[in-house]
């Protein structure tokens, strides 16, 4: 799991502060050829063989295969990383449970690594040059596993060298970035060594957050082409994405002697933390402090830009009767360090999905009706780079053929709650596997039932359901979605919101995330990990087996209504005062609604019957390709690979389309006729004709 | 028929003169449900109802069409082409022969047109201002169809306003243009008016060619958005694609007065021509001639934009077996005046071959297996206006359900030879196709046979073949096949070129393009017409009906293969001298030949036995969505609509992949490491993808 787009944010904020160094929080929630069966052309989804795949997912096996991947540190593109490639290949190719085939894929990427030879630093100087307070260079060994050549140092990946000393830069004038994570943020306060990590799942004092500080995601040398080692590249220099200044982070041990040292204007009530101090603003530190009012921070990194392979394991089971649809299930495998939770918690499921899958395939018992492709990607951590290679490459097929794509990257962030990202079609089939399986420690309530109370929203059209999160950029989702315009969804167990405001699992990215802490901590018993593989299972069998897709497609009408009554109720009085008109996009949802609504009913008559397969073929690739309709690769220029028109990133507040939602909010204090003004017409009108091509992608198909 | 780039061209080569006005020639080649019978998910091609279209196909019914179509001028927009609208409507909405439904789609276009109040005019005057000699503002009235208010006085379109005066403008300081024809390249030589029309089928001197000065196709202002009403516009003056300077055609009677009085050096002998003088290239009239030294060529161009209403009609028969699978089929019904072969032969031929089909839908006696999708479109003389708003209103259903696209504009340039130009998947059906039917004229001959007579090409897998022409933007092939990237083709009888080196009929864009002219001296008796007629709807059956598509993809291998082998021999040393490998795109056709190769083993075997309709279904998938696969709408930015790899404009001059060509060319003369050369291997790298992107469509289903 990955943080892209948010680290662009607070390194945007940090510049705001006009410090030489930064003080804000990290506080920016996350979401963080084997024998066949007979064929027939009719095959449906067989609940027999769905019950057996449920009861054969065992939290045993997850927690044996945790255990392995998260054994080593496995940093992308290391030894490790590498031996983690044959033991997925080898899995993979068993006899006994292997798919039908396994491959590599490899890509040659730009990673940024710090230097062996000169770590990065960071530290309180005075005037004549003496150090007089170092930040810790590793993280403390509290198990035995936070030390050894393999335990890469804390470092903001991509971001530049360089050796910027300042406590009091000019205002715009930032020379540098410090980030840290406040106890208030990550550990609901709590900051002493003895109420944290190995007595509690909270992050020691010396737990430093690794992350990339890339802007974009993908090889930020081979936009739009896969980093085959043959490929063109951009020279580093002109690429762009990169942080523009040296940062590094550091844990709050550290951060507490830097700002409790401060002095200066109080910091905003919202930017007070728990490191027991006020915080303040600076410049300078105080007289009565630890350090001389002279002295000054002087950070030094010395990360280096290196070309890297990076290699993708791909598994296939053929589809036996419509080999050309594929779904898809993957999650990424290099992680920071042990990465328990991230990625190996997902990786751990994803194992065994695939025996539970491929002891039926080998069997003979079992084949899905359509191809199931499983990834194991490269290089997420660095920008999901393994992933979105794997859609350059194979840009053209994947669009034609993919029904969707399943992400399971952390698989339990901790052990109360299902949590569902993804696109509206796939809400339905994800609650009708959530309906079936019983919920870990409450097995009288389902998933379902117990996801409902945890969290839920009112749907005009069904009332209270629990409530699907959209997607971000926060994992391998990203490419398939934003690019590719592939129905998808990312799967995991969550917290219990009431009982923690922790933005993410405390030992995110730090040498902390072991296999004792999700034992001990996160899950015991791995009865989380075997609720999600079941979830992931009986989705992803759904998806491959049924005749009829269950992607719900009219679930879309929903988020269409929704995002044009909140363009009419908070937008609607502006545009009309620039004479732009809500009306076409009015007509174009309730075109859709009609659309989806009459194929509903089409799709209910001919499951009475026994429908001819290629009319159910051709249905299905109504519904599969519904959400290739919504994409645009010219609305966004200026957002890489961002060509969805519903789901691309949107900064303007407003619950709206978001091309819509930033236009406006960029036109807001333009005067009327301005070029800005224009942008928000020509985004109303990407948005209709996306609309538009919606409702004729569903509209009986011999009809324009 | 519509003459796009050729004409920014022209622009391009006139400024290089450095007069006021140009005086090169114009001498670029131009190149309501019925019963059903009964369903079955096999049905394949009838051969019994092909023959009984082809005999059905009626030479007389197509004259009189063409009669009927061409009776008025009928440019884009006017009340007479509203009437065509009405006229079309009619014929496909007939209860005896017409379709299941037929439509309109309304668009509101940018056109540009002469002033009615202010007419353009070209004078030489004197230093005071007084008029010596008025180039004509009509053509002379020679069969009485020649005046009157609808005939479009002649003009350049999109032309700006301006009335420059010069014959000596600064060397890069053209202020204005002006156009002709000469006889030596329209004409065979001939220039009296005894020679021409109505006595030939010579261009009489009066006549001038109408035509659009666009840049680019579609309309101008709403680029890449259907042009609806409330569409997003571009500020006309912020639009892109518009000639820089004034510009006006004149006849070749008036250049000659012009041309034979100027002083100064020769021309070059390429630029000679057969006005009966010496060419010579300025500055200023000779003394010894008409016109005092100091006179000057005085050019009006009181061009206006206008945003008009435009209509596609849009007819359709659905499909028994696979509704959701469209052959497309249309031409343009807006001409520049009478249009009797431009477009009106086409559009005489469309109406003959839906007639014939909605005669055995309506009787019940056939239904096609796939859907079909006539088009009448508007706008195209202006930059192919309607065609292009079709696929951008439908981009999305359009690119994933056309099997293939056939245009036929002018079907009858003259009534000796088919010719065809298409992508390399259309060859196999127009062969087999122009095999199956008498050429006009020489029954005992083939179309085929008489075809490989006056036009062919030595094929390394075939021997000698009928050669097919390549498809640049000439007509509304060009959004289906440049920014859809759909399998298209374009078909008519032409020209012997023994006989003539006219660069187009000589009548083309003018107001002698008329019933008559076709009658007496193009295609008397309309058996060339029927004869497109019928490779037309023999080509359209083929594609509607067969079981497996008639889409030959593995005759894109030698495609490939030639632009490879260009790309060696012409480009490799200089590539290597800049460490530029040809090695993956050499791998890349390799891996594209293997794969179709093994395809079309596959189809073949499958051919043997009874497929399963689904696994006929996959196989034409892969063979209709191939072309899809060469597109990038990333590869050239500044290419408005053009994706395909293959097929975008080339103008480097080696017959090799046009981004590599184009890149190399103007790399050329650069300094290695220049962002030229990383050009030349970002063009590469496009292609490599591109090509292994087709590999892997074609490559069984289940592999990736």
């Amino acid at each position: 799991m990955q943080g892209v787009k948010v680290l662009a944010g607070v390194v945007g904020a940090a510049a705001l502060l006009g410090l030489g160094i930064i003080l804000g929080h990290f506080a920016i929630p996350k979401g963080a050829d084997s024998p066949a069966p007979s064929i027939s052309a009719s095959q449906d989804l067989d609940l027999g063989i769905l019950e057996t795949i449920m009861e054969q997912l065992d939290a045993s096996r997850i927690r044996e295969n945790l255990r392995e991947l998260s054994r080593e540190p496995h940093l992308s593109s290391t030894p490790r990383d590498e031996e983690l490639v044959q033991l997925l290949l080898q899995r993979w190719r068993d006899a006994e449970s292997g798919l039908d085939s396994a491959e590599t894929f490899e890509y040659e990427v730009l990673l940024s690594l710090p230097s062996q030879e000169q770590p990065n630093s960071v530290t309180v100087v005075d005037p004549t040059g003496n150090i007089l307070f170092s930040c810790r260079r590793s993280e403390e060994n509290v198990t035995g596993e936070q030390e050894g050549p393999d335990v890469v140092p804390p470092y903001a990946a991509y971001a530049p060298p360089g050796t910027p000393q300042a406590v009091n830069a000019a205002k715009h004038g930032v020379a540098g970035v410090l980030v840290y994570t406040d106890p208030s943020d990550i550990n609901d306060g709590q900051s002493s060594p003895s109420q944290t990590f190995p007595y509690s799942w909270g992050l020691p004092p010396s737990g430093v957050e690794r992350g990339s500080y890339l802007e974009y995601f993908g090889d930020p040398l081979t936009p739009y082409l896969p980093a085959n080692p043959s490929s063109f590249r951009l020279d580093p220099d002109n690429a762009s994405g990169f942080p523009p200044i040296p940062a590094q982070p550091i844990g709050f041990e550290d951060a507490k002697v830097l700002l409790c040292n401060l002095q200066g204007a109080s910091a905003p009530e919202t930017w007070q933390g728990a490191l027991g101090c006020e915080y303040r603003l600076g410049p300078g530190f105080r007289s009565d402090g630890n350090f001389s009012a002279d002295s000054q921070v002087n950070v030094s990194v010395h990360n280096r830009l290196e070309l890297r392979n990076s290699s993708n394991v791909l598994g296939i089971i053929r589809g036996a009767v419509e080999p050309d649809r594929y779904v898809l299930y993957g999650n990424h495998r290099d992680s920071w360090v042990h990465g328990a939770v991230d990625p190996s918690s997902g990786t751990a499921v994803l194992l065994e999905v695939t025996r539970a899958l491929g002891t039926l395939l080998k069997k003979g018992t079992w084949r899905p009706r359509r191809s199931v492709i499983f990834g194991s990607w490269g290089a997420e951590e660095f920008g999901l780079i393994g992933s979105t290679e794997f859609t350059e490459e194979f840009f053209s097929k994947l669009q034609e053929r993919t029904v969707a794509y399943i992400n399971v990257d952390i698989s339990v962030f901790a052990n109360v709650s299902l949590r569902a990202q993804g696109t509206p079609p796939i809400q339905s089939v994800v609650f009708t596997a959530a309906k079936q399986i019983p919920a870990p420690g409450r097995s009288s309530l389902s998933i379902y039932d117990n996801w409902i109370q945890y969290s839920n929203r009112s749907s005009p059209v069904y009332g209270l359901v629990p409530s699907l999160g959209t997607l971000g950029a926060g994992s391998d989702y990203a490419p398939f979605i934003h690019f590719l315009g592939i129905s998808s969804m990312d799967l995991a167990y969550t917290y219990d919101r009431s009982k923690t405001s922790a933005r993410i699992y405390p030992t995110y990215h730090t040498a902390f995330d072991t296999f004792g802490y999700v034992d001990n901590f996160v899950d015991p018993g791995f009865s989380s990990h075997q609720a999600v593989s079941r979830v992931v299972g009986n989705v992803l069998l759904r998806l491959s087996d049924s005749l009829f897709l269950p992607l719900n497609v009219s679930d879309y009408s929903e988020t269409l209504r929704s995002f044009l009554q909140a363009a009419q109720q908070d937008l609607g009085a502006l545009l009309e005062q620039h004479s732009i008109s809500l009306g076409p996009l009015v007509a174009a949802v309730d075109k859709f609604e009609g659309a989806a609504a009459a194929l509903d009913e089409r799709i209910s008559e001919l499951q009475k019957g026994t429908p001819d397969p290629l009319q159910v073929r051709m249905l299905n690739d109504q519904l599969m390709l519904l959400e290739r309709s919504f994409l645009n690769s010219r609305a966004f220029p200026e957002e890489r690979y961002y060509s969805h028109v519903l789901w691309a990133p949107r900064t303007g507040s407003v619950a709206t389309f978001p091309g819509l939602a930033n236009a406006c909010s960029a036109a807001m204090n333009t005067a009327p006729g301005s070029a800005a003004w224009a942008e928000v017409q020509r985004q109303l009108s990407i948005v209709v004709a996306a609309v538009e091509a919606a409702a004729a992608t569903l509209r009986p198909v011999a009809d324009l």
